[in-house]
């Protein structure tokens, strides 16, 4: 790829994310969809943007960035939560990085590249995108050094800046935890694993527990009910009243008189409608009432247990309560809204299980997914195309057809693929059973975190470099070199990622198409009346691997490819004004994992450290410069050395709750 | 080899067993040994045996085998603790499952094996050794299924005999935790890492801190003082004077008449000794008293905090205290006996480094053993011999002479090496700074325990199979095939390492060769006086991977050489004797771990299982038998889920306390 094809490809991109983000400034005005741009403040305040006409509404104007530039932090972590402002430092901590590697990359290590090797070079928007590459450099050469330095100081900074933020957020993390003392979580242990007796019910066994064995500071306690079949159907039949109701206050006005109405798209009449709601009222609420009361409600192994200080339940969830460390088994009760009910169900014996099947599972999955993968991979070869779609012959015939299905349909096909990720894995986190529902969504994080990691840089990097990715694990030590070699070839593909799919993501996140879409649906065909309710929680598990994935980009080329970087810095730039808008803006906090997810950023980032550190000397060892790769061993050892530090020193902060803050 | 030769070996090592047992039972009954073999008893008793000669105590008998035998698990407890009941029951497994293994593979397989491929057979003593292991079997022979079932019974008798003892033994853990209720121990938390400030000793700080955070509980402190320089060069005159005073009781009668004293060895006189214990009686106590105190004791960050009730300290042991989880860091406290003083003095904040140095250090240190290993290993090749020492050409030329050097000198040299492990083991085990005895000694058991399984059993079959063990780590998928392809060529080997180090190390332990010869010297030669305090605890460290490995060899050579398991059970049964017979009459048990080895056992004894169905499954493959080799998989899956069900179930008891039990 050349210069000028590069800067092409970032100016069409540059244009279509102004254009996107001038339809966003557009959009956001029309009262319409309000519902989808500032869901989580109408939520809040209950009130909506009259619709009058006003030509201000069409014109595009930036008034948002500076509203989401102006936003401090304080209002980020009151509105949006604790999780919130972890995911804004980890994109001012990328900022800060990556500018200066990209200052120090940008005129210390790319003029070296460019001139690394004497030859005519030519103009540079048709020079090879591979001459600003350390693949560039002439093998011995005594200006590597240059390279070691710079990969010093940006590790060095890194490690400064990771340990200033996480202790940052360890601070904030115990302000949280003294602030929310009012909460009643705090005050309750959840026990599961309450052993069966035939002559004891599960409600007397917990209060004889804990009356003998925690006496001074045991409360009460609550046994949690899960509800038996019958309760099912008539929870679901009021499900639907509910919605009859909502159909009736739309079409039926408040006389009940009855109208005919018209589906918009079907254009059936909607008096069959009539008769169940007028019965249901007719029963109303006494039903619901004798339902709950006759229904045998069965008792879950679980009960919420509510002590007299945050230290008691603190101290009896540490505690092993007995000599069968699967019984009884204690922990800190999540927050109500937190709850993920359902799961309180699974007795504890299976939760092993069902663990280790569902990393199986994700594993699997992850392997499995190369398969279309490389068959998508296969299709830009038009040969093969046409060998395998016969059909398809006489459509590629045009030009354009051509480049548009070699070029287009695979990444499409791709991202249809990608978009199935996030939702699988979600699945597997319900599947291993826990119990609120931030701890899904951290687990489900980190099992898509491994993922892209694995799908979108290793897979291309060793398949880039057309080696057989079975055979290179199977030789660990050859890795190095192999990524080594893979990397500067790979920059260019990595490069355009970031222009493509980085910028491209952001864009649909700030125009939330998908809401968009569903607004417009729900609202002019299917005719619903907007429950304002209904607001998305900010889906940590797609964008944090995101962001996370970016900053592996960006460390692994930055001194070996540093091209990549303005365009790195761009999306970042993009990524901390979006974000903060959506924060604001658009989405709910329903629960808060209280900063958990910063261990996640910051394993993620000394990864990338690391990983790059061990790129480099491969690199250097290609090179054949023993002083460079000499110098780098020392570097890797004081990183991990930096890593094992803050794990003893920060870590337990995000496991535990001191004693004395 | 040959199996006549294996016998006549068996026979030769058997009759020197019988004669180093016949002479302990010689030696244990004459007077002058009493301190060597019933140390234990000494020390307990404070009583000695009378030397009158007769003639009964130089007739072998067999009364102490009987004694040992007869002796019962309680008795083990409460004379030696729970650590030996432990390694006791750590033998019981392995006689159980090695005599069901036995019974199995000699009956079931042996004969399959030697039956394996069309052949003329010579007579059995004739022949060689391999046609008994599975490498005999033909290639996708259709009785491999009988190894997959014998594999299969195996290993799941061995899970279900770890998983009673594992319970039995969590069973005694508890007991005995709940039996020492009386102990100060149990109520005293150490706490280290007092944070230093300038206008507060640590004794005030301590006091403070307590009161305010753990009032309720807290009942008094005790700082821990380091002796200045001073004080230990007056405690080092006062281990002197004591030794003077020692030469004086044995060699200078009451009335404190001068004489002259011959050492026994040089013959110097003994006067120059009288000046300075005079001088030393006359200053006396009153200096000693002085010196305690004028100098000052410097004080260490860390202080012994004493609480009403055990609860109270197993919290505070448990609860992080502080933000800063590398302040304030409370463990419960060690038994008096078990401190490791010295280590106290350490600064917290180094420990984490130490360990990481220590780790790295004993991984150095097992590679660097090659060398010495693979170049001893050259020296049996009798023209490399010759070329590198010519001097020993002459000497080399009778034929006994070199049989003897090329067969002893390689294994007397290699012995030489590895009785250096344990100290060097031991040494990085006091550097990474515990706080215990118990806790040095598990650190290097467990570093002795991968010491001794990567060089004995992974160095032995990775080099006797004639391939780079750097080569084969760097492709760890073919290692399984390797192993499959060595075990069965390695398990002679492993026969007569059993036959000769495993029974030639019982016999050394019984006669206590070492302790037989320091005995000797301190009586007749030093003529020191004997002092009953100075009694050996049992070396957990060198003994418990001893049997470990057996057990490791004993697993992985069961299925696929058979001939091992007889010599290996008869080592088994003479281990049972002999321990037990130490562990009544030798050792002296000053500290206890509680238990905390079964785990190390248990882990081990897990990977024997895996590493065997790995093995077995290389094999199979390299049959080409994919019936064995598919039902081998599911083996290894169920294995490990089993495992991961006692980890769950049973191992939090050996890391913390049950509140109930």
């Amino acid at each position: 790829m050349k210069v000028g094809a590069l800067l092409t490809s970032a100016g069409i991109n540059i244009g279509l994310c102004i254009l996107f983000l001038s339809f966003y400034s557009v959009l956001r005005k029309q009262p319409q969809n309000v519902k989808v741009y500032f869901g989580r403040r109408i939520a809040e305040q209950h009130k909506r943007l009259r619709g009058a006409f006003i030509l201000e509404r069409f014109v595009p104007s930036p008034s948002w960035i500076v509203r989401s530039l102006q936003c401090t932090e304080d209002e980020i972590l009151s509105t949006a939560g604790l999780d919130a402002v972890v995911f804004n430092r980890v994109l001012v901590f990328s900022i800060r990085i990556f500018s200066l590697a990209a200052i120090l990359c940008l005129f210390g290590v790319l003029p070296l590249n460019y001139f690394g090797q004497d030859m005519r070079h030519e103009r540079i928007p048709s020079a090879s995108l591979e001459t600003f590459t350390i693949g560039n450099m002439k093998e011995k050469s005594i200006w590597l050094w240059v390279h070691c330095v710079v990969l010093y100081i940006i590790s060095g900074v890194a490690c400064f800046l990771l340990y200033m933020e996480y202790k940052r957020i360890a601070r904030l993390r115990l302000l949280h935890l003294v602030r929310t003392t009012s909460k009643h979580s705090h005050f309750t242990v959840l026990v599961r694993g309450i052993p069966k007796s035939t002559h004891e019910s599960f409600n007397s066994a917990v209060e004889s527990f804990f009356t003998t064995y925690h006496a001074p500071s045991y409360l009460s306690h609550q046994v949690v009910y899960k509800v038996g079949k019958l309760q099912k159907i008539v929870t679901g039949a009021k499900k639907v009243y509910r919605k009859f109701k909502h159909f009736k206050g739309t079409t039926v006005d408040q006389t009940c008189r009855s109208v005919t109405y018209r589906c918009c798209l079907c254009g059936v009449s909607s008096n069959s409608f009539q008769l169940l709601p007028t019965e249901e009222q007719e029963r109303g609420k006494p039903c619901v009432k004798n339902s709950n009361l006759n229904l045998p409600a069965e008792e879950c192994a679980a009960a919420f247990v509510f002590f007299k200080t945050r230290y008691a339940a603190l101290i009896v969830s540490k505690i092993l309560q007995t000599s069968n460390p699967m019984k009884w088994v204690t922990s800190l009760a999540p927050e109500p809204k937190d709850m993920y009910w359902s799961n309180l169900w699974l007795p504890y014996k299976q939760l092993w299980i069902r663990r280790i099947a569902t990393l199986l599972g994700s594993i699997v999955f992850m392997f499995i997914f190369l398969v279309p993968v490389t068959f998508i991979q296969g299709l830009t070869q038009l040969e093969q195309l046409q060998q395998r779609l016969p059909f398809l012959k006489g459509l590629l015939k045009g030009k354009i057809m051509t480049q548009l299905v070699t070029g287009y349909l695979p990444s499409v096909i791709l991202q249809i693929f990608l978009y199935t990720v996030p939702p699988t894995m979600m699945m597997f986190a319900t599947l291993e059973g826990p119990i609120s529902h931030s701890e899904r969504k951290k687990s489900a994080c980190c099992k898509v975190l491994y993922f892209t990691i694995w799908n979108v840089f290793f897979v291309n990097v060793l398949s880039g470099s057309a080696i057989n990715q079975l055979n290179a694990l199977s030789r660990p030590k050859d890795i190095p070199m192999e990524l080594a070699r893979a990397i500067p070839l790979q920059a260019t593909f990595f490069t355009t990622y970031v222009l493509t799919s980085g910028w491209a993501s952001l864009s649909s996140q700030v125009m939330q198409l998908f809401g968009l879409i569903w607004n417009f649906v729900r609202k002019y065909i299917l005719r619903m009346k907007e429950d304002s309710d209904w607001v998305l929680s900010f889906p940590y598990h797609t964008e944090l691997p995101k962001v996370l994935l970016f900053g592996l980009l960006g460390f692994t080329c930055s001194v070996l490819a540093p091209l990549i970087l303005p365009f790195l810095l761009l999306y970042f730039f993009l990524a901390y004004i979006v974000y903060r808008n959506q924060f604001i803006n658009v989405y709910c906090t329903r629960y808060d994992t209280g900063g958990l997810y910063w261990p996640i950023a910051y394993n993620a980032t000394i990864f990338s450290l690391v990983l790059t550190q061990i790129i480099c000397l491969g690199v250097f060892g290609l090179k054949e410069s023993p002083v460079a790769a000499g110098f780098t061993v020392p570097l890797i050892i004081i990183t991990l050395l930096f890593n094992q530090y803050c794990r003893m020193r920060l870590l337990p902060l995000f496991r535990t709750f001191p004693h004395r803050f």
